[in-house]
């Protein structure tokens, strides 16, 4: 089976980091062992200082980070990770599980900032091509649990100190491209955690022995 | 009048800070005093952090800067101060001076890196807008005088290492944007200093004079 990128999206609190040890477990299991692990804004040297840019602190000095800047600048980052890290890996055999990728950038800046989806489509296209994750999966939360298990976690950084609203935003548009993409599988994240943890074990199943048939 | 956006283009030691002083003192003598003066990339926080990235190293540790990537970060960098700084100072009523703007990337990435001219005016007008310069002063030199001008000036940051080739290839686009658009005037830029400033200055001079009619 040619190798694949995986990625793993939802808002802060979601459970990325657990849904990501599951999918390793279950696809070690199924023999696939040979992973990368990236997660965004970040995974190289340049990008990790642009995430530390736009993550890090609200201002630069008194200037606030434009949005359009803020886009771009995960952009840059984005495609340093794909053309360095991401294709070379998938060339090389491995399969890549992401944390994060494009569909944040359209679900918080798009939905959450307000900015034209337009624009963002036009970006990504322009900047990535027709490369796209294999499979993602979206664990969907209300931003009330989800923001409750990022506090109970510490402190919450510039983009995670938005307003309930702007999470709303983003948990709709998440929402929306789910429908639109057959790649996207939404994960009910609400659920208890075992309950979560079996629906993701069978989604990644079922959709890897697709792929091998 | 209207507060207008003069840009100052050119390879590099192409004159372009004798070219800034001839213009200034130009429209100080029509009684336009109230000026800001720019640099591209930089003239925020932001945009100086990003242009530190971009230009003061080769590589970031053992990783390259691709292509796609520096362009996203001159195009972080262009916004936040096209944004915050020169579309507020125009409003205010100050005209400004820039040293570089989008048309450097047009050129240098566009004709210099080889990078696809289509992808460039898309990011242009996605992030820009309609947003243009109203003057633009093309210094037209030939890679071998500008290169020994500003070697002579002391160290060449990353880009200015670049081959011979790569600053022809970066003239020509200049000279073929330039022919396409009114609103770059070429200035011969080998002559002899005392003519290209009168050449500066009769351009500046009969363009304001239009302006105002």
């Amino acid at each position: 089976m040619h190798s694949k990128y995986i990625v793993i999206e939802g808002l802060e609190g979601a459970g990325k980091t657990t849904a990501r040890d599951v999918v390793v477990e279950t696809l070690e299991q199924m023999g696939i062992r040979d992973l990368l692990f990236t997660r965004e804004p970040g995974g190289t040297i340049l990008a990790e200082k642009l995430r530390s840019l736009v993550l890090d602190i609200r201002s630069v000095g008194d200037e606030v980070i434009t949005d359009k800047a803020e886009v771009l600048m995960f952009y840059a980052a984005r495609v340093q990770l794909v053309e360095t890290v991401i294709k070379p890996a998938l060339a090389a055999g491995k399969w890549v599980i992401g944390d994060r990728h494009d569909l944040s950038t359209q679900a918080y800046q798009g939905g959450g900032r307000g900015i034209d989806p337009q624009m963002l489509a036009t970006l990504r296209d322009a900047v990535l091509g027709d490369f796209r994750p294999d499979l993602t999966l979206y664990l969907d939360v209300t931003p009330e649990v989800g923001l409750g298990r990022a506090r109970a976690r510490g402190d919450l950084d510039r983009i995670e100190q938005e307003s309930l609203n702007f999470f709303n935003r983003t948990r709709a548009r998440y929402l929306e491209l789910a429908a639109q993409d057959a790649s996207i599988h939404t994960i009910d994240a609400t659920q208890p955690l075992d309950d979560v943890m079996r629906a993701i074990r069978d989604t990644v199943t079922r959709w890897v022995q697709e792929q091998g048939a």
